[in-house]
């Protein structure tokens, strides 16, 4: 399966296929892509390229069995190894996203948060550990972390990044307006707060 | 000025061409497109589009003139009349917007946060108010609020977006995972995390 050929509109959409399939009482074994359109108010011809795209084509006029392509879609969200997310900064927005719900459904849960104003563990809302910076290097390593989340301020972000980098980390989210120097071979994926809304403004 | 046909790449670079410009000491009074994309780093071509969207050509030999350019660029960001933003949903993540200081190099304020749990008025740590929901369309209207944030749970985001629409404003920025019913000429920007987070995960 080429996964990075499935693009981010069509991963938005497999919660949404998944929650379907799932939750409703469905008649018959199969469903087909035309069904599945029409009960979620999409167009079929993204229905059938989002599946085809993730769990391969559906038979002729039976189309897809359901249990089947529901394994399918939970395998794509979830299937790779070790996805455990950590947080360097737990000021709001690091415990809000820290706390956030809605990663589950993707596969993903972020373990601990890490604060340099911490120095005994503390605790989130939803009883997830937020540890002091020294514990950063052997935590990422004993739970073979992949993904980092920087919340941080901007000034800070990069020496926080060289430590993710450092410790193995192989992607990185960076909600700091700032620009990091990374490995070429590290994603950097921002989130720029006042940008979205900035641009969200120029469309009034 | 077709404000719309400047992309968000471009938008996301005019703070970067503004820093620059008002933090560095000049020695002339103008710079061309070549010396501000050599200091920045950015490519020549960029630079030329990215200032010719905002502020028009530079002048053939001598370029910029700084202080217009400054001048341009900041109206650009700011120019709109009122640009009242409110939060409904003061949980963590609203209040982290609520307190994040990177919308103001775009001209732009969160003014308060409203809450269905607040009774009485109370303060982020900022300082700005939080306000129950009683006092929404009243202070809506008062302030001539145009852009809301719903940072609600889900299952109440539709509710928040007919309040914000019944009150006017007319655009919505919302971090509820779920998709929301609004009159055509209001435009919704949506922030899903989860998707952000897995969308990154498959990149490694």
């Amino acid at each position: 399966m080429k996964q990075m050929e499935v693009s981010r509109a069509t991963m938005g959409r497999i919660p949404i296929y998944l929650k379907y399939l799932k939750e409703t009482n469905h008649h018959a074994e199969n469903i087909s892509a035309t069904a599945l359109a029409r009960a979620l108010g999409l167009g079929e011809v993204q229905v059938r390229k989002d599946l085809g795209a993730v769990s391969g084509a559906g038979r002729p006029k039976t189309g897809y069995q359901i249990q089947e392509l529901i394994a399918a879609l939970e395998k794509f969200l979830t299937n790779d190894e070790n996805s455990s997310v950590v947080i360097v900064g737990a000021g709001k927005l690091g415990r809000a996203l820290l706390d956030y719900s809605g990663f589950a459904e993707y596969g993903l849960q972020i373990v601990a948060a890490f604060d340099i104003a911490v120095s005994e563990t503390a605790y989130s809302k939803t009883g997830k550990p937020i540890y002091a910076m020294d514990s950063f290097a052997a935590f990422c390593q004993s739970h073979a972390v992949r993904i980092g989340v920087i919340t941080v301020p901007a000034p800070n972000a990069q020496e926080v990044c060289d430590r993710m980098v450092a410790n193995g980390i192989r992607a990185i989210w960076c909600f700091a307006p700032c620009t990091l120097s990374v490995p070429e071979e590290i994603p950097v994926q921002y989130e720029n707060m006042g940008l979205s809304l900035a641009y969200l403004k120029k469309k009034i």
